[in-house]
């Protein structure tokens, strides 16, 4: 098995830091994503989609989508669980997970990628050369600070944003909140739960993955 | 356990069709998202987000998010199996339905709230009012373009769209195609796999669900 990556990209970062907190290396095989070898034919056979992360099995088998990678992750090296233990709390993971990616991860890549010159004409992942409108990275921006806001409320209740465990809900949430600073969009200084959340994630060794 | 519902919208239907795939029949209570009740204190209560579905425990515990509702009744329901047996196919299921939800669904809901009438100042989902972008509209239409020609091109290679067995993806992509139609975005006559496909999906008494 060996993961497909562009270091600095947000998106398989989440799959890495997945890897790290499950005490796992595997190969890493660098895309130049800046280069655009995420969308020379070579690349798109293993992944239509122009995207990483990647996972390519020994059988050749590959699988995009950071969740999906997660997923299999999980299945395969199912300690620590970072997906859940049981029925109930799996759901309210991947509820959060669910949360966290659309309304903080997906909303930071519609504010950069709306906002950023160099992704003029890419304001989209993948193959299809979607423009930037400008609407749409201001209301990413307005979504990132909602959900900063309501990440910081939620903290203030629960210790991890899943609940009382560590989880994959964690990861996507620090990696959003990251993302956002990309932009110069930062926890307020009043956060106070959101801080010492974040301290608490920085200190993970897998922070650094 | 009962799901909060609104029979018309498209994505409390990702669970009810999950459920009568499963042969479960739960109760069912409806929420009337034209006439606001989703952003009502009583509701915001069960679902912050302001949105169905909803999974309502009996315990209290809610699950918000289609994907996440079909997390739990698949780990209490394991049979029949619809987001796989194994790790691989596991993990390739969740990577063809998050594409489905990302570039099918959500396109179709780019499109949709930021161009019905109906819809203004609500361009997104949830308690925040959004207003519409004119030019975010014609961005889901091409989205939801390219997503129906690639589901075409993948069930003229596969009889279901994660591989040899239906499951959870072939039921968000068939209520993403469906949902298009709303806006009067059809398959294309000459798209022969997705129409044999969609056929397919319509006679499982589940679509009626």
């Amino acid at each position: 098995m060996k993961l497909y990556d562009c270091a600095p990209a947000p998106s398989p970062r989440r799959v890495r830091m997945f890897l790290a907190e499950k005490g796992l290396t595997i190969p890493i095989v660098q895309v130049d994503l800046r280069g655009g070898e995420h969308l020379r034919p070579e690349f798109l056979k293993l992944n239509p989609w122009g995207t990483v992360p990647v996972i390519e099995l020994d059988d050749g088998t590959t699988i995009s989508e950071a969740s999906a990678c997660c997923r299999y992750i999980e299945e395969i090296h199912p300690q620590p669980p970072l997906l859940g233990r049981d029925p109930k709390e799996k759901a309210l993971i991947a509820m959060w997970d669910h949360h966290c990616e659309i309304d903080g991860f997906l909303a930071g890549a519609e504010a950069l990628r709306n906002e950023a010159k160099g992704m003029a004409g890419r304001a989209l992942p993948g193959p299809v050369g979607y423009e930037q409108i400008p609407g749409l990275a201001e209301r990413g921006r307005a979504r990132i600070q909602h959900f900063i806001a309501g990440l910081n409320e939620r903290l203030g209740e629960s210790p991890f944003v899943a609940g009382q465990a560590f989880s994959v809900a964690d990861i996507t949430a620090f990696i959003s909140v990251e993302f956002a600073s990309w932009i110069k969009i930062n926890p307020p200084e009043d956060a106070a739960a959101l801080r010492r959340w974040l301290e608490g994630m920085r200190a993970r060794p897998s922070s650094k993955a």
